[in-house]
C-alpha cells in the first residue's frame, strides 16, 4: 500500500473546526487509496502556554521536566484528530512518541532522533487501520524519559517518519499556501513557486523564511524526502503548494530562485587586532561558546603598524543577530580581560538588514553577483559587507533599504516571471 | 526511610502559586525525614476543558482516545510540581504512568489497577531523589495504551501506592479542612471529626459527602491504608484534618457519627406488579442495564386480586437519582412491552430527598431507628420509604424538608459535642 505522511502545523489543528478540516484533508487521501501517518502540533498557542509555565516556575527549568510537560499538547491533538477521523469512519488511532518508540538521544529539549520503530505501527496498518495520528515534536530518550526536538519540530518528525515508512511523499500543511519567490508582504510581485531544490529552500530557511524547520530540510535532503508545503486553509489537490526535491526533478531552474532576508542584524567590527596565526579561534571560539550564532565573517586586510612597522594588526569584522549583541560584547570583553585577544575598539552598528538572492543555478552562471550589486548600487544601496557560497550571495545594508533592496533584487531577476 | 503518600487535587494545583504552596507542604514533610509520593490532578478546569472536546468531536468517543487526552491534564501538573520542587532544592522528578508503570486493566475510562511496579520508583529512592511526582489518574494498559480510572480517580491512585510503597499515611489534600458531623452549609452546628472508620466513610462518601471517591475508601479499607483528608490551603501539622482508619485506631465512638443526604432523588413505583418469584429479577434486571442506579427498593405485602381472589400482586417502590428517572422509565416500559413485567401504573414522586444517620456504634446499640423517627416526627417530616444497614439508618422525605431533617437530626444525636 502506498504511504503518505501529512504534518499539520498549529494553526492548522488550532480548534476543533480547524481539525476537523484538517481531517477532511487526510480522509481525502485514503480514498485514493493512500495508508497515511499523520504528524500534528500542539494547537497554536498551547505549547506557549506551557512554556510559560515551565519558566515562570523556574527559570533555569530541568530539561526532562520541561519536556515531559510541553510535549502534552500533542497528545492531545493527536487524540483529537483521531477521534474526528473515525467520525468520518476512518481507522484511526493515535500513537504517543513512547508508544511507536519514536527513540531519541537523551540531549532533552533538542534531541535528535535514534530510530522510528515502524513494527507496531505496521501491525496496526495490516490490521485495517488506515491512518496512524502520531504527536510531533516528541519521542523517548534512553533512559525512558519524553524527550522533545525542540521547537517547530514537528516538521522534523514528519521527516523521520516519512524517511522511516519510505512514504511516497510529505505533505506539510501550514498557513501559507507554498514557498515563494521572495516575501509577499514585501513585494507584491512575489511569486509561488512550483518547485524549488533542498539546498535552496536551506538558504532560504536558514535566512529567514520560516516555513519549515532548518533541521527538517537537512533531514530530507539527507534522505530524499520528497516534502510537500501547501495550505491547510485552501481547497488543495495533488499539484498544489511547493514540492521541496532533488534537483534533479526540477527541469526548468533559474539561475536565481528566491531573494531572502534577515531584518534584526547587526555588525560589529573589532578595530586593530593583532594580524596572527590563530586569531580568527581567539576570537571566534569564545563567541561559539556563549551561544552567538555567528553569521558573516569579513577580515580586513592586514596593515603594518608600530614605530618599526613589524606589528601586522587587521580588522575583524562579523554579523549576529540584534538580540545576541550584548552578550557577544560580554563574551569579547572577558576573552581580552583574560590576554586571549587584544583590540582597541569594538564598533557596534545595529541598524542593518542582510538581503539575499539563492540559487542552484549560480554553480553554471557567472555574473549573478555584478547583477545583484549593480540593481543594489541604482538604487543607490550601500553594501556594507559582502559574503558568498556556491548557491547563495548575501549582503548587509542599512536596516531602511531592505525593503526597497529585496523589490529590485526580484525585479533585476526577474523573479516575478515564469522561466 | 519512612514514606508518606500526598495527593493534591484540582483545586489545590490550580495555578503556579498553588502550586508552590503545596509543594511547601510536601518539602515540610520531606524535612521531617520522610521520602515521599506526591500524587496530582490536573489543575482545576482542564479535565473539564478536555472532556468537552472529546464529546464535542465525538459523542460516541473511543475510550482509548478519551483517555490518552483527558490524562494529558496530570501530566502537566506533575512536571510542574517536580520543577517547583526542585526549585525548593528537594530533588524530585515527575512520573507519567507508563513510566512507572502503573498497570491496569484494558477496561478505558474507568480502568482498575492491576499492580504497581516499585523497582523504578524505589530505584530514584535509592539514588537520593526525595520526592515521586506521580501523574494521578491514570495508567497502562496490557496493550500498552494511557486508561484512566474514572473522574476523582487520582484518590484511588493515592490509595494504591500508598498500599504498594506501604506508606505510613496517606494524605488528601483538598479544598476542605477534614470531613464534618454534617454538611456545614445546612446545619451551622456541624463539627469536624479527628477520626472516622472506613465503613462509616464510605457510607458518607458514597451518601453525597464528596470529600473523597468512594473507590479509594474501598481500596483503603481494604488494604488498611490509614487515609487523612485536610486543607490544602491552611497551615496543616500532623494533628490537622481527619483520619480515616479501622475501627480499631478509634477511641471513642458515638453511636452517630454523622447525618448525610442525598439531594437529587426520585421515587418510583410500579403500582399492582403480579407478586411472583423472579418478579424483582424481571423489573431490576433491565433496570441495572440501562445503568440506573436503583438505591433504596421497598417491596409492598401482597394482595389476592380478581374474581376468585387468586391472583396476588403488589407494588414495587424504588428510587434513584432524578436525572435517571427518564431512563428508567423507558427501561420499565419496553421490559413491559416485552411481557416480562406487568403493571397498571408507574407512579413517579421527583420531589424527594434521602436523609441517613451513619455510625459503627450502632452495631452494638439499639434505638436508634426510634430516636431518628421521633426527630424526624417532632418536625411533622413524613417518612416516605426506610432503609437499614448495619451502620445507617437512611429515609426518603420530602425534599423540602431536608434541610430541617439534617438539622434536626444533628441536634437529636449531639453531634456537635464531642463525646
Amino acid at each position: 500500500m502506498p504511504l503518505l505522511v501529512m504534518k499539520f502545523g498549529g494553526t492548522s489543528v488550532a480548534d476543533l473546526t480547524r481539525i476537523k478540516n484538517a481531517a477532511q484533508k487526510v480522509k481525502r487521501e485514503v480514498e485514493r487509496g493512500y495508508d497515511v501517518i499523520v504528524i500534528v502540533s500542539a494547537m497554536s498557542g498551547k505549547t506557549n502556554e506551557l512554556v510559560g509555565w515551565v519558566e515562570e516556575t523556574s527559570p533555569l527549568f530541568d530539561a526532562r521536566e520541561y519536556d515531559a510537560i510541553v510535549s502534552s499538547g500533542e497528545n492531545v491533538t493527536a487524540g483529537l484528530m483521531a477521534l474526528t477521523l473515525q467520525e468520518m469512519d476512518v481507522p484511526a488511532r493515535s500513537w504517543q512518541g513512547w508508544q511507536v518508540p519514536i527513540n531519541t538521544t537523551d540531549t532533552h529539549s533538542s534531541a535528535r532522533f535514534t530510530s522510528i520503530e515502524r513494527a507496531n505501527i505496521d501491525t496496526k496498518f495490516s490490521e485495517g487501520f488506515k491512518v496512524a495520528v502520531v504527536a510531533g515534536f516528541q519521542g523517548l530518550s534512553p533512559e525512558g524519559r519524553i524527550t522533545t526536538l525542540g521547537r517547530g519540530g514537528s516538521d522534523t518528525t514528519a521527516v523521520a517518519f516519512s524517511a522511516a515508512f519510505q512514504a511516497e511523499r510529505c505533505d506539510i500543511y501550514t498557513d501559507v499556501d507554498g514557498i515563494y519567490t521572495t516575501d509577499p508582504r514585501i513585494s507584491k510581485k512575489a511569486r509561488k513557486l512550483d518547485r524549488i531544490a533542498f539546498e535552496e529552500m536551506l538558504e532560504l530557511a536558514s535566512l529567514g523564511a520560516k516555513v519549515l524547520q532548518t533541521r527538517s530540510v537537512e533531514l530530507a535532503m539527507r534522505f530524499k524526502v520528497r516534502l510537500r508545503v501547501l495550505s491547510s486553509f485552501e481547497d488543495t489537490d495533488e499539484n498544489s503548494g511547493t514540492l521541496v526535491c532533488d534537483e534533479e526533478e526540477i527541469m526548468e531552474s533559474k539561475v536565481v530562485s528566491g531573494v531572502a532576508y534577515s531584518r534584526d542584524e547587526a555588525k560589529l567590527t573589532l578595530v586593530t587586532v593583532e594580524d596572527r596565526p590563530g586569531i580568527a579561534a581567539a576570537i571566534f571560539g569564545p563567541l561559539a561558546q556563549a551561544g552567538i550564532n555567528v553569521d558573516m565573517i569579513v577580515q580586513n586586510i592586514s596593515e603594518l603598524q608600530g614605530a618599526d612597522k613589524t606589528r601586522a594588526v587587521t580588522d575583524m569584522t562579523f554579523s549576529c543577530p540584534t538580540s545576541q549583541v550584548a552578550r557577544a560584547r560580554k563574551a569579547l570583553e572577558e576573552a581580552a580581560a583574560q590576554g586571549h585577544i587584544k583590540y582597541d575598539t569594538l564598533v557596534e552598528d545595529n541598524d542593518v538588514a542582510k538581503v539575499s538572492v539563492v540559487g542552484i543555478g549560480m554553480r553554471s552562471h557567472t555574473g549573478v553577483a555584478a547583477k545583484m550589486f549593480s540593481a543594489l548600487s541604482a538604487e543607490n544601496v550601500n553594501i556594507k559587507v559582502i559574503s558568498t557560497s556556491e548557491i547563495k550571495i548575501s549582503v548587509l545594508i542599512d536596516r531602511k533599504y531592505m525593503e526597497l533592496a529585496v523589490q529590485a533584487l526580484h525585479d533585476a531577476f526577474e523573479l516575478d516571471k515564469v522561466s
